[in-house]
């Protein structure tokens, strides 16, 4: 077993003893999936968006998660709010800029963050990255329907440029905290076929970050963690949403050794 | 095999290959749900209802849902805002009179949406239309608990007065574009067991609008289609829970020749 | 069989006659699962939260849920309208405190709705009750990580002196009107692993609050229901995705003469 499964299996391990309180300012349409994947890794969940408690909430947290899936002005001041709280007590925080680059509201808003705050971990998928980092990418409504050229370049600069662990998703996924550039493999088809998976794949990259403050290997940690999850639930899907079922199931059963044997993260360049 | 079944088989076949986006501006209830059936059927979904976004989501869609479930002042300025847009295009809206009758607001608000907008299909429960036609019909909440006498003569006065496909759900759905008046016939008991299954159909009519311009073809197909469905996954049911895990998968798993062979649609009058 | 019992299944055959419409204003996370858990015991669920219609809706209702899971000030403000009216008719509220403990303002919140309404049932977690109460009690997100040292005690003498029914959720969960103390055994350990399990036990309470005016054996009797149907959907479930699957289905089974027998209700104190 390489050196980044066993950090990512401890990680788990570590998760499900400290069930660390994740709060999510997320979008409408996954609250309860990722609430519920929250719960299936061992941390705990909770969605609060009101301007008077977010920092409250926030600053209970082991991390927070800002997906502006169904944006407004008002939950953008909320994740501002939030967000600077987080900064304050260095509670990592994890960013989905769901669907920039399909709307100008939606690039100018996950810019917006990305200045306001320091974010800790961007993941999106390669249309929305590419569209954020300048360097090309179509998105439609929330999906990527051009990535970029290079994702592995396009991560590592944008990672260096804005001081951010950047994760684009892809078949593999491609991560890079400007040093490092990592791969993630795990991962199956039928994740297309459901809402909402990236952003269940955002929470799970909060959980590691929440006990894993290397968080280019939390990164990858969640994500490898997901993508197992759903490469074994496969064997038992007749369907998109039975697939659903099997993928959460598994998601709770999954245990640190299977992460370690599983996990398929490749070091693509720079000392891991 | 009749003209209608060909055309909807071939509707369905032309979603999957365009994969249109549908856009929409929908209940909290529903959201998951509706997300997954445009994503089953093969299309897009995206939902977002911030007015400094909407208009320009709009325009790169197939077809926009306005769904009142759970609707607000703000909300319905989203929907006036995205609709107008909609217009401007040429795109069709299928709107959705959640609860239209049950409270003045709701009432109030689909007829402010209806003039204020060019709605291409106006979907709802025998209650809703009943409301709103002014034919009668009785809503409890969101529940249609008392129709209108003669479904199919509402349904062919108001398409015709207000130059729109109407499609009245019941055992028997009735669909209308003031000329034609058509009969969909498939559907399950267990549709009425679970949340969402009217918004859920709203959504497959939506999909099958994006790429049928014969609207009154498209809510027929999109109904044929989401009933046959629920026809096919009845048989692996064991609750509405179950049920609503096989219908999901069997929405993803319907060939436009099973639609061809199963879709029952009947033409009550007019030449179709 | 027991007078209790025979009570709680004969609620539960009148919901199922009576089908009494629940309008719940409650959080984003849970809105679809609850207003299932509606369908399958029988009831009508409407979720409704606009300023303009809160109190009309209302009014056709059998019960009103208010929870305050992801709250906001005019969510709040919803509650109060709708609360005003629902008192005024004598229309049983439910309210589930989600999160008070947690926040300053949520444990605000629950407070001004405690004081501006005249509350039928308080249902909690121990974390939240003991905050309100100021008998103590942790809250960590939405979870309760420190209960109340003897929660029948606190119960019983905030139930005294809010007038109100309060139910302590718990692995048996305790009941005071006051005067009588009850305990319900039902459940299974599979409840804690998914989200919003308290708020569908709530909804249940409702329902049951809708036709049983011995608000005691009202609240008894959904927390018994539900917890009966989570006993017997754990025989099938391999995770918690797959047992939410099936305690769904199970709600929907359960029968009144099932309920009549595997209500484990005990009489702590006070005569029932």
């Amino acid at each position: 077993m390489n050196e980044i499964n066993r950090q990512i299996a401890e990680a788990l391990s570590h998760i499900r003893q400290s069930k660390p309180l994740i709060h999510h300012i997320t979008n409408l349409v996954v609250m309860n999936d990722t609430a519920n994947v929250t719960l299936h890794l061992g941390a705990l969940p909770v969605m609060a968006h009101a301007h008077e408690e977010v920092a409250q909430m926030t600053k209970m947290a082991g991390a927070l998660v800002l997906n502006i899936g169904t944006l407004t002005s008002s939950w953008i001041e909320s994740m501002r709010i939030a967000g600077g709280a987080a900064n304050e007590l260095g509670i990592p925080i994890v960013l989905d800029p769901v669907g920039a680059g399909a709307t100008a509201f939606r690039t100018q808003m996950s810019q917006f963050l990305l200045k306001e705050l320091q974010i800790t971990i961007l993941r999106g998928n390669a249309g929305e990255i590419g569209s954020l980092s300048g360097a090309g990418g179509v998105v439609k409504g929330v999906e990527s329907v051009e990535g970029v050229k290079d994702p592995a370049a396009v991560a590592q600069a944008m990672a260096r440029e804005r001081k951010v662990v950047v994760a684009v998703g892809g078949k593999r996924d491609i991560l890079s905290d400007g040093r490092r550039v990592l791969g993630v493999d795990n991962g199956h088809p039928w994740l297309t076929t459901i809402t909402g998976t990236g952003c269940m794949a955002t929470t799970a990259v909060a959980a590691f970050a929440a006990v894993e403050s290397d968080y280019l290997i939390a990164a990858a940690g969640g994500l490898a963690c997901f993508g197992l999850a759903a490469e074994l639930a496969a064997q038992k899907a007749s369907g998109p949403a039975s697939f659903k079922v099997a993928l959460l199931d598994q998601i709770y059963d999954l245990q640190p050794e299977q992460l370690a044997q599983g996990a398929r993260v490749v070091e693509l360049s720079g000392a891991a």
